[in-house]
């Protein structure tokens, strides 16, 4: 007897995609409660109160409520264009070339659609961000994942050698979720004149790009005059403590404007309104604001840096300069998942286990402290600390 | 000598897209100041005062701007489930079945992604919505098009000899975007057991629910039993004035849920969360809010019909007794974009070319209503009229 196939079965690509994990984490931690979450990849600080301020002129204005231009609102899109001119050395004219997202995960799944058909390949660095290669699997495409080497850095010939006749686009980035490594802008460069020389778009991820500590220097590979190739993604999510208002930007080759306005159109018709006008008072405050909190910041990673050093025998963490995370990768034959759950069931700390970021040969474990005060910090990862020794016995 | 191909095209799903017809439209608009707009689709009114009095209480609260629960807020989730059983008779846990979602384009396109690959068919009913013909070539699918009868309402027997091995979803619209039709709930219900003895999922795109006129009754099919086939598409963008807002809501047959909310993470993470905010306070305020104002849309409503009675010579009008359109068939051999333009710099009028909805055979005008007060709509209705008798000659 043949089973019949099931009329209703979801998509193969919908079916192909990975479940996503900050769902299953964040049920773990709801069902034991007290946990602290060094999982949650946010800075701890919300929007500039001042741009806030906006939110009742805009409520009573008539002419809020309406659908707004699909490339988004003229004088954010002018503003983010005065941005990347002074801050990344990026000459963009914001008519041809900016789009204002409902975040960078749109951005990028924007980007994705303009310029890859089914079966076409996309290469990731892996540890990779986990919205990428899902973007590429609903896209009916192939995430083509290239290791970095052992301080998580790229490897342009690994790169160069991984590329085929279905490649469209080499993604980088940096500051990097979930290394926290900051890129070179020797390698960024040599990254972007590959792609280039080989007809490849270079997709920058540039979310963290205010995130960098010890004198690490962000660098915008869209500064190298690649204006042709190189599409560059930001958000506010984290810069001005934006994540739930939804706000990114994609800087994009003119010859792609109009079709990523197609896209935009089906997709979202424009990013809300609400979000752009308190963006605008964000990006007026400037980067000063983030600048700001940055040093709270890096005393709590010094702090976590500090505990997870006195772990030695029982894991490495690769050199971190950006973003807010540290990947650490534990020696153990334990698997990510199961060391997750039992952090979080057995000793209330949450972290992000490194298979969601396409690690599969060693137990790595994503921390994040970009949301904590130097109390939750210590706290957590004195949990973790202890945790660890209790579970593998270190 | 041959031609080398472009390494950077786009790809050719997003060049197979239309480009969408509103910008194009509004650019002419822009050029021709004093223009009277009959295109836009949306409602005069804006959200619900007391609904945006959460603003104030949501900016201040930090727990408001980290991420949000990828499928939505839960208490708006849970009063969107109440308001499908009272109103609509559908019965569908939230826990389970309904997304919040940037707006209902965004649902639209999740909806496609979760149930067909590239090279799947959906079947929509001509003429249909703009977007949802894009969302289907975007996802690398084939939409086939399905044409209504002389007044505009499906053609059952059509659909069915349409159907192929290919064939996963028939996409219904009603109150229809963009002839107003309202479909009866014997229609709907046979469409809907067509797709269920067929393997199929319905699609019904229900964003003009409160909309209708002389009587006539929307209709769910989703609450004829069908949760295992049947995904409905709402929309507050019209019935709460909250169109540059985006949120929308999909409800899905629970098997669909998993892969929807693989969907949305990788898509958008999360609808907007001061969005949500607001639509909560929305849904609380109730479909009165709409109801007190459909007067006002239903008396502009006749003004426009009883102007386009008096060109039988010139055009016919389907019977409309929703949404806020009505399509007008142009007898002439002018091309319906042509006579657009020229309308708008001539006669400073404005309205919607058919071609975008998928009318080849004919000359037709969308004509929106919703945004007009009285005395607008008999000033566009005014230069309509005038401009088609200067132009056509009738």
């Amino acid at each position: 007897m043949t089973r019949m196939p099931d009329p209703f079965h979801p998509s193969r690509r919908a079916a192909g995609v990975q479940l996503p994990i900050i769902p299953t984490v964040a049920g773990w931690i709801a069902e034991t409660p007290g946990t602290v979450s060094l999982g949650q990849g946010v800075a701890y600080y919300g929007p500039p109160p001042e741009a806030m301020r906006v939110l009742g002129g805009f409520a009573s204005s008539p002419a809020s409520h309406p659908y707004k231009p699909d490339a988004g609102l003229p004088e954010l899109r002018k503003a983010f264009e005065e941005k990347l001119r002074a801050e990344n050395g990026i000459d963009a004219p914001f008519e041809r070339r900016i789009l204002v997202t409902a975040g960078a995960n749109q951005a990028f799944f924007n980007a994705v659609l303009a310029i890859c058909d089914p079966g076409d390949e996309v290469i990731l660095l892996t540890p990779y961000y986990f919205n990428h290669e899902m973007a590429i699997a609903l896209a009916s495409c192939r995430a083509v994942c290239v290791p970095t080497d052992e301080s998580c850095r790229p490897r342009v010939d690994a790169i160069e050698a991984a590329l085929t006749p279905r490649t469209r686009a080499v993604v980088t980035v940096s500051p990097n979720n979930p290394t926290g490594v900051v890129y070179s802008r020797e390698t960024l460069s040599e990254i972007n004149r590959l792609c280039a020389r080989r007809g490849l778009y270079h997709i920058s991820d540039e979310a963290y790009e205010y995130f960098t500590y010890d004198g690490a220097e962000h660098f915008s590979p869209g500064s190298l005059g690649g204006g042709e190739h190189t599409i560059s993604l930001y958000s506010l999510s984290k810069a001005y403590g934006m994540a739930s208002w939804r706000v990114g930007f994609l800087v994009a080759p003119e010859r792609l404007f109009d079709d990523l306005m197609k896209i935009q159109d089906t997709v979202i018709v424009c990013a809300p309104a609400v979000s752009q006008a308190v963006a605008l008072g964000a990006l007026r405050t400037g980067r000063g604001y983030c600048r700001e909190r940055l040093e709270t910041i890096d005393r709590v990673r010094r702090e976590v840096m500090d505990r997870l050093s006195s772990l030695p025998g029982l894991l490495t963490v690769p050199p971190a300069q950006g973003a807010f995370y540290v990947l650490a990768k534990v020696r153990t034959g334990m698997g990510d998942l199961l060391l997750t759950e039992r952090l979080i069931r057995e000793h209330r700390v949450a972290v992000i286990p490194g298979g969601t970021f396409g690690i599969t040969e060693a137990c790595c474990l994503r921390i994040a402290y970009g949301s904590l005060t130097p109390e939750t910090a210590a706290e957590g990862m004195r949990r973790l600390v202890e945790g660890l020794r209790a579970i593998l016995g270190g």
